[in-house]
């Protein structure tokens, strides 16, 4: 049978293909003695060859073979802020800027910092990426979660923040930190900018760090939503860097360029103080500086091809077919899932991600319970026995009690999802038959972490 | 003033050209579209582009934009077993390969997994590359030195290694592991096959993890010594997986490559059991996998051209070039300290640096002292004010209470090193005639780390 792998956040593993005109940029600053060859221009794009030349300008000694600043070659950081900039409308600064094998490696980093004992704690959306109760875990500290409400489309309610950071505190734990996943994963969420404001404001008020994980922040897929960062929304309320301590994490991971195997990225660190700043700097230098083809390639990503280029338009080929057929696969699974009896779906409004519910008949709840496993489990276990599609339970992300989810993503490829839908329809129907109850009633059981994926 | 850089162990940042093979095969890697195209033969040798397609078909769907393994990509893991049987004469196995973003995250992977409290004690080297130190505390365990012994050409000593033990275990410490440097980072000194056998059984007889920094397995200057991997020893001596504990580290920014921003290193993890092995699975997934351009310059680097291929000749001139020059570079530099009054200098026999000791005239001690700064701090800068090169100086490194000390790399450019030798030199005269006791007298001070560099 073959396996449908629609549990990790992995595009190219799936057959979605790198960007172009990133991967020759990669592959000149690899071998720059192709730069001096007239043989080059009939393999790369000129534009490519320019961009190589720039960036090598930029690396001390066009040295791309050495370690470079703890944060980042400074070119590339500036370049990045420049990206930054045009974005969100507000200055950035390569001071700022770390670049990181990825985004993980960034938050550890943060948490590292952050946490000093059991009795500080973070605040960190449920159902959440594991990356943060695992790095919590890692380093000592107390995970504080706060509830997405599923019924509004997985809100994030400031009424809800305070409720348990006034219950943490309550028991003790000093609350440093708010962790906001925007775009949501694993539930696809795309915030309102209202709501972004008042997540800020409460940041403020409490005077807690805000990690802002905006990794999926160009994995966009519905009209009435755009993505906004929280450095910007802070601005645009008036705050400055003396205001709100706050961190963006950005990766080469995600996006339409879901470069996961390049592990880069950055943080983008603003309104500490110098203290605090020379801190993160000397946890930054322990691994001596991220990848520099990660640096570059984070460069290349805050600043794609522009009107005029020579790949501009088939960068844009690219980049708009990727996105576009996210979209589609994103609608054509969330249809299908709310097709179906049992199950309903919020829209995947961003990330790569859905998320949907599972309302198991109690018979089920009852076969899973006998054989020892977590209903959503139970339920992804049967799933993947018939149908090979791997999928994560709900519970590997931490849930709303008595509630059970899955996470599937919009990766496989778009000739493979009609497949998928009807492996799954057909699953899914067989399951309910198997299990249905003459009266449905759902057992609360306690929300559990266990494990995700990426 | 130009300044001259004698500080780090970052060999391309000061114009060492990178092997030409491998950056070939890493960029094609990178775009492998080109491979498909006749025209890529015009700027590419042909054994580059075989070996470019054997790697990619060891990367599923040859995705080098995705996640891999959390261990890295399998067939890479063998490629380098490989490499590793072929350098020992005994098995490997890709399994207990662990390929990560450089030596530096796999040191600390094994940190976080020995160290449970500060009662846990890790065996390091002083002088050590304090990466260790750092790591250390980091991790929240206890530091227990050793000290290697300058009379014998810093000589590894299993009676001091027991004296250290010994004296941890009074204090309550419980000593899980012995860090060796070999070669010696920053002493230089390549241990000699007799004195790894006595340290492969003392670690066997305390029940110690042994943890092998090998990371400049291929620097080695002088004619009679030669590398020994500590799991060749072991396997020479009989000891099999089932006795010892062993973990070897290798990076990729060493060697005659110095490939530093690439982020690439292996550990080889042998003599754990099943329960052990997947902890140090669990947090090698914390960040997912280790950067892929990192992974397969791993493999190019313990499988590199051989007798046949297109680009064996020229690869043999670049990699012999490399080595030769850093030996005379190194005899240059150690002749030119032991010429001094009040500097005597071990042989770099292996790495990168040299570690002159600092007969400081009382004098100078005094001034230093005046200045608050560590005597041999303060000669670096005066060095440093005087000529522009910089060193890092001993206490960094953590030496002999009352001994001072610099570490000089060898990695200026062979074409630098008349003026590096002039300038110092000249420096040096002047210091000494500015300081010079009456009658010499060295007063002792405890034994520091402060901080030193890679």
């Amino acid at each position: 049978m073959q396996i449908l792998y629609c549990n990790i956040g992995n595009p190219h593993s799936l057959g979605q293909q790198p960007v172009t005109f990133f991967r020759e940029v990669l592959s000149l600053c690899d071998h720059p003695a192709l730069l001096d060859k007239s043989e080059t221009h009939a393999l790369y794009s000129s534009d490519a060859i320019e961009r190589a030349w720039q960036i090598l300008e930029k690396i001390p000694g066009r040295a791309t073979g050495a370690y470079s600043h703890s944060q980042g070659v400074k070119g590339l950081r500036d370049e990045i802020a420049a990206g930054i900039a045009a974005r969100d409308g507000f200055h950035a600064s390569g001071d700022n800027i770390f670049l990181t094998d990825g985004a993980s490696p960034a938050v550890h980093m943060m948490m590292q910092l952050l946490i000093r004992s059991e009795k500080d704690g973070i605040l960190c959306p449920l159902p959440q990426y594991p990356l943060y109760s695992a790095s919590i875990a890692l380093h000592g500290g107390s995970f504080v979660p706060y509830f997405l409400d599923e019924e509004t489309g997985w809100g994030l309610e400031v009424d809800e923040l305070k409720k348990q950071v006034d219950e943490a505190r309550s028991k003790g734990i000093t609350v440093r930190a708010l962790v906001v996943i925007n775009p949501g994963n694993p539930t696809g969420q795309v915030l309102a900018e209202e709501n972004q404001k008042k997540i800020v404001e409460f940041c403020k008020n409490e005077g807690l760090v805000l990690l802002a994980d905006e990794v999926y922040q160009e994995n966009i897929y519905v009209e009435d939503k755009q993505f906004h960062s929280f450095k910007k929304i802070a601005r645009s309320m008036g705050y400055t860097d003396d205001d709100l301590p706050l961190v963006s994490f950005q990766s080469v991971s995600k996006g339409y360029y879901g470069e996961c195997g390049k592990r880069g990225g950055y943080m983008e660190v603003t309104g500490f103080n110098a203290d605090v700043r020379e801190q993160i700097y000397k946890v930054a230098s322990v691994n001596l500086c991220s990848n520099i083809s990660g640096q570059i390639l984070s460069s290349l990503i805050m600043n794609p091809p522009k009107v005029g280029d020579e790949s501009y338009e088939s960068f844009m080929v690219e980049r708009d077919g990727i996105i576009s057929s996210l979209a589609r696969r994103a609608k054509a699974l969330e249809e299908a899932f709310n097709s179906l009896e049992g199950i309903t779906c919020n829209k995947a409004e961003g990330a790569m991600y859905l998320f949907p519910r599972l309302h198991l008949p109690q018979k089920a709840i009852g076969a899973a319970q006998a054989a020892g496993a977590a209903p959503d489990a139970y339920y992804a276990l049967r799933l993947l026995q018939a149908t090979g599609i791997v999928v994560v339970p709900g519970s590997g992300f931490g849930q709303a009690p008595g509630t059970y989810h899955f996470r599937c993503t919009i990766l496989p490829q778009e000739d493979k999802i009609p497949a998928i839908i009807s492996r799954f329809k057909e699953f899914h129907e067989k399951f309910m038959d198997e299990f249905r109850d003459v009266s449905r009633d759902e057992a609360p059981t306690g929300a559990t972490i266990e494990s995700g994926g990426d």
